[in-house]
């Protein structure tokens, strides 16, 4: 690798490298020293440059994942077509059904072992999408007169955590039937809102994460 | 301090004296050194023989304090004048009433700048208190009637999770108001799975406890 790339291309190229090798072979198994090996001649200083761990790689990676992610939930935000209600049902059928969910789920690192992450996630939960994407859908349905809500900031807190962390089987474990136990319960929460918005094609595509992670485990 | 203390009472002497100098002085304001200050001689050495950072510290101390609230949660389990919806009401109500919880406020440690601890609270309420306190409390509840629940297991866990997690001031931070609009969605989730347990002394107490932790900062 030719010397004077600039750093912010050595950055992304460690973090698409990252990326490829975390997905192809699971975090878990995958070495700093397996990465700096696919960089082309980067040093393991220059990497160390950037990125003080392994765990610091993946959080950028992560970073990646979430850029993309929130822009799917931005789009179906902006769309013109659909009341309050239908985008948020739009957003959990369209977040779960993305096809890379399947290599996330097939290679997702232990949760367990990587408080930080954890904590990434539910700091983004609560200060990103709830405010920026969940909040301005419970506020348009209450003006579409599709949902009801009397405290919409915190409803939407309470939703999108309890989706992103309680039901995601990469954090709370458990065999298939928990997970699918988890999403019931969460369905019957959202009814009790008045949001009848879970479907079965929901539930199946669930099960099927669920499975996939398991089998990697 | 004499030398041939045993291993487990020089373990209980700093974590008592750390709990107490964290409750005096807030555990942000509190040095590993303070700590060593007040164990009549014990060296640096013999400290980091047991805790290898003052974080390490902090977890011991939360372990003794989980083991008090849950000897709290386990009277209430036990008790036979009540039936299960009552139980369940108790253990809201006593856990936030706990005079101890003033204290607890007034110090309590940045969670944010403590991923491992807030880790820890996750584990405990999904590991420890869902299954051992609040799950047989529902099942109870379900035997006597006063209670409706189709999946008991995930009902306990989330019922907890949200309610040691998302409604505490100290992990969520957030203003005052902020804090009660939490609460008051939780009342609402809770109606919606049929539980009307939330009175107003709780939410005058959560407030009371809100403000508290508010003025610390």
């Amino acid at each position: 690798m030719a010397r004077n790339k600039n750093p912010e291309e050595t950055m992304h190229l460690i973090v698409d490298t990252a990326y490829r090798l975390f997905m192809e072979q699971g975090y878990e198994h995958t070495s700093i020293q397996d990465i700096i090996g696919q960089l082309g001649g980067l040093s393991k200083g220059a990497i160390y440059h950037h990125f003080k761990s392994k765990e610091d790689i993946l959080i950028a990676v992560i970073d990646k994942m979430t850029a993309e992610s929130n822009q799917l939930l931005a789009d179906i935000r902006d769309r013109v077509d659909l009341n309050g209600r239908e985008k948020l049902k739009a957003i959990f059928k369209y977040s779960i059904n993305r096809p890379v969910q399947n290599e996330i789920f097939a290679v997702a690192p232990n949760f367990k072992n990587n408080s930080k992450l954890l904590f990434g996630i539910l700091s983004d939960t609560v200060d990103e999408v709830a405010p920026h994407y969940i909040l301005p859908i419970l506020r348009q349905g209450m003006a579409d007169g599709s949902i009801q809500a009397e405290y919409p900031e915190q409803l939407a807190e309470l939703i999108i955590l309890v989706a992103n962390v309680w039901i995601n089987p990469m954090i709370f474990g458990g065999s298939v039937e928990e997970s699918c136990r988890r999403f019931r319960v969460f369905d019957q929460m959202m009814r009790g809102f008045g949001l009848d918005i879970i479907d079965e094609e929901m539930f199946k595509r669930l099960k099927e994460l669920t499975e996939i992670y398991q089998k990697s485990k």
